[in-house]
């Protein structure tokens, strides 16, 4: 391929929260068609499109083709495994409390704030551009997922959701800026967006309405 | 063009496949927006997404850019030309039953499904992605179309839709497998395809549902 | 970056040009958002989407990646700038009597249609195709806003909308084939797009339908 290869241990980094946030969100995806009532093939679509549609959309921005969702076929087999696992065990699944869900997917959305800013900044993007597409890979999944289910994107509604990895991805750009490692900005990032997003569930924070 | 030039034998049969599937499914783009009540406009807005919108993203996605849709002027002609004359002859598309429409998309189905994987695999993705992006050339059109519709799209909802799609292009991918060559898998994953869609229209087969 | 370098005075063109539309479509995705009871993230996402959705599509289409709404930081800016201005400054905006939005709107379409063709043609991309990317540039935006709202995009819906695009895209395609400076095609298709949008919602003109 013809793109810059950027640093490895940044790869390393940026491979794994992709991965876990791939898991995490493919779940979430498939208890999305599962509530719409879509069959096992709608269950698969929708744990693709929410689990890799934020990091194929930042692939594609930053033009790193074919994205990695393609590229690399651990990537689909991640998703298809967290849709296929939902569907056997979803007495299972159904039994994991509201609030655990909240947890999970802040996690995966903290993974994929981190790993989109990070990934951004390796291709030489501008820091603020790279704040972005943090923010685009973090929600993006969420939002095709939404957009196929004809319902308005929850990352439109929801209060503090794309507020939140947009805080976690400024701070790996910042602990980046001031030299950290890449581990270190992102573990912080990481936190800061997970933290951000449970506390704000935790106290009804929302943000300014025009009326 | 930076992209590989892959075998002229697989170009020439992905380049038939697909300007047969542009066609058959512009008129169908036509039918939903005038089903729609959409002007001339949108009808031919349709038209196009419908006929070019899996092509599109399976090329954005290998990284063949420009698309073909958009490098080949032949791709918009063909699109444009199937929603005039559906818009021009209506009375006569009108005529065609219902089961003429099913046959016919079946074919577009088998076509790009086909087109789409033999393309994939021509730019050295790895098998089991090859799977995924014929699917997605085969059914990305008509979801897009049921996006701007604001309906959830059918691809989701149709039971044996996406999936003789994917059978059709594990079936062309399997073929260049053993061996045999683009035009022979071609055909088989084409007949596979078309066959199972029609077989689950007839036999009302249907998936697992979770509930 | 690997893309070729256009004439340096197409560029400056199509830069001014796609600015100023971006800050007048980032308003009006605002004005949606607001309309819609979006928070203050909420009118971000739409602003950005909405000024800068047509120019990204343009740009993966043509292979310019990155696309320079993530290239140049100005893009994002401009578009947030415009979303933020519209919340702040909302008793203003809202006193904007809806003439002057239509007016305004008709801008941003005649500005992007004719960026849209210019940097086709750029591209080297086929005069026919570059007509249908100038009226994607100008439409896009708009449509991904629609989408994201679960609407059925108004580009679909208004009469004399796309069509005004594609007419003025066409005009910039012309004037170049016969020998005029992109700046005169420019001006000729810009006004074009911008005088026949006017006079089809004043004279309510409307395409034909099929039934």
């Amino acid at each position: 391929m013809t793109v810059p290869a950027p640093n490895a241990k940044v790869a390393a980094l940026v491979l794994a929260a992709d991965m876990a946030g791939t898991f995490l969100f493919a779940i979430e995806g498939a208890l999305a068609a599962i509530h719409g009532r879509l069959d096992l093939l709608g269950i698969m679509v929708l744990s693709f499109a929410t689990a890799l549609g934020g990091g194929v959309a930042r692939d594609l921005l930053i033009g790193a083709v074919p994205p990695n969702a393609i590229r690399d076929w651990r990537y689909p087999v991640i998703a298809f495994a967290g849709g296929g696992l939902t569907f056997l065990a979803l007495p299972l699944v159904q039994r994991i409390p509201p609030e655990a869900i909240i947890v999970l997917d802040a996690a995966g959305l903290a993974l994929f704030a981190v790993a989109g800013a990070e990934k951004a900044l390796a291709f030489g993007i501008n820091p603020f551009v790279a704040i972005l597409l943090g923010t685009i890979t973090a929600v993006g999944g969420g939002t095709l997922r939404d957009v196929l289910l004809a319902h308005v994107p929850s990352v439109l509604r929801i209060d503090v959701y794309a507020s939140a990895a947009m805080f976690g991805a400024a701070v790996v750009v910042a602990g980046r800026r001031i030299g950290f490692s890449p581990r270190t900005a992102g573990l912080a990032g990481g936190l800061g967006c997970f933290v951000l997003r449970l506390v704000s569930v935790w106290q009804h924070w929302n943000l300014p309405r025009a009326f």
